[in-house]
């Protein structure tokens, strides 16, 4: 195994940092990182937002599902599936390109894009030593949160990532078993043994990780966060700004 | 710069392979590294399709909007959003998850999640000095692919990712200019003209490329392809798949 994967495998969420934020040049360098990422039909439909006022950082930490340690220390990127750039361009031509992106594909082109992005500057700075947290419930905020970073139609905040210097970490996750997720020439529907083991395994990693005897399993989580989180707002919210109409 | 930055900054997409296969252990190494990216609330919503038989490659290749290279060499993944188990979890406790899986939500977070491990997928290839190409021609021919993988309902193939040893690589291809993709505190709508030297750029770089005078630019090819793209059956396809419904 090369140091790159070895960085890759170590991947663990960070939620607590240290208060030292990023220099200008790494954020520079992250950024950089993230776009040598492919991106469809090099479309590049995608922008990033660092959050570096406080004031706007700590709303951010409300919005996004009330997570503090997201204001607490290094920097706060928001990503965005755009076509805003693209509208722009092709007025300027005066050709019509909304039949595209106001189509669902156009909204995985972007999501897609920007998580290209996301995840390469993830290896980037996990290869520095800094720690990040994926924010999903940037989602949760959405509304209020575009309307904080003067968001136009047509680009539309998919997630956050928050970066810093780990003031902790916790034990590498298992994930579930290699049979599981990968398929050979057909999709297999018959994965639920395998979920029974990795359940077990699940329960034990949470009872050491909260060093209390724990009922909880991957199944019982993954079920619960799908019950409590059906973001029902999301499909208004993205038609009314150019996304998904059709 | 570290090893593993520079491993991202050297990316390029490959699209000519030797005839030589992945080994089972590499391709077990690359799952695993793709399995090792952060997961939305850790709920892993996401499977990977190998395609190893040569006449399902072929016809991978062919309903992927016609690209033979997919077909020639190395491993051809596709990559899916994937709430089916949870489904299949949740009926077995008596639980309803469908209001929050048939969201448009779910379909951002399956598709994230895909894309977090493709990503980490690739950056794992390449520092063994495999190449990859990511296809979002899958998404041309999807109904037809999904029936040939045998994919069921609650799945949705999001992309293909052709990995293998590379018969040539291009250069570099120049990115947008950091400030276009990069704003802080609030979205900039105004990076237009930073785009024009970026056409300059790019114009040079796909002359060089196709080793003859090219007037193309950056922005004549992404609107070019958002004008020929639309995907317009997406939309049937994935509500009639239990996808975005609402």
């Amino acid at each position: 195994m090369n140091p790159t994967i070895g960085t890759l495998m170590n991947h663990v969420s960070v939620r607590a940092f240290t208060e030292q934020p990023l220099s200008e040049e790494q954020v520079k360098l992250l950024v950089r990182a993230a776009q040598a990422a492919s991106s469809a039909s090099f479309q590049q439909a995608y922008s990033i937002i660092g959050v570096t006022d406080p004031a706007l950082k700590t709303q951010m930490a409300e919005l996004a599902g009330g997570q503090p340690f997201i204001a607490e220390g290094g920097h706060f990127f928001v990503f965005c599936a755009d076509t805003y750039r693209h509208k722009q361009i092709a007025e300027a031509k005066n050709l019509d390109i909304s039949p595209t992106i106001e189509g669902i594909d156009a909204l995985l082109v972007g999501t897609i894009d920007a998580t290209l992005a996301a995840q390469n500057l993830t290896v980037a700075a996990e290869s520095m030593d800094l720690g990040v947290c994926y924010i999903g419930g940037v989602r949760d905020g959405i509304i209020d949160i575009a309307d904080a970073l003067h968001i136009p139609n047509h680009v539309v905040p998919v997630f956050g990532l928050a970066v810093g210097y780990p003031a902790e970490r916790n034990e590498i996750k298992p994930r579930l078993p290699f049979d599981a997720v990968y398929h050979e020439n057909r999709y297999n529907t018959d994965t639920l043994e395998l979920v029974k083991g990795y359940d077990e395994e699940t329960r034990l990693y949470y009872s050491k990780r909260n060093g209390q005897p724990s009922t909880r399993t991957w199944s019982d989580t993954a079920i619960g966060s799908l019950i409590r989180l059906p973001r029902s707002f999301m499909k208004e919210f993205l038609t009314g700004r150019g996304w998904a109409k059709h």
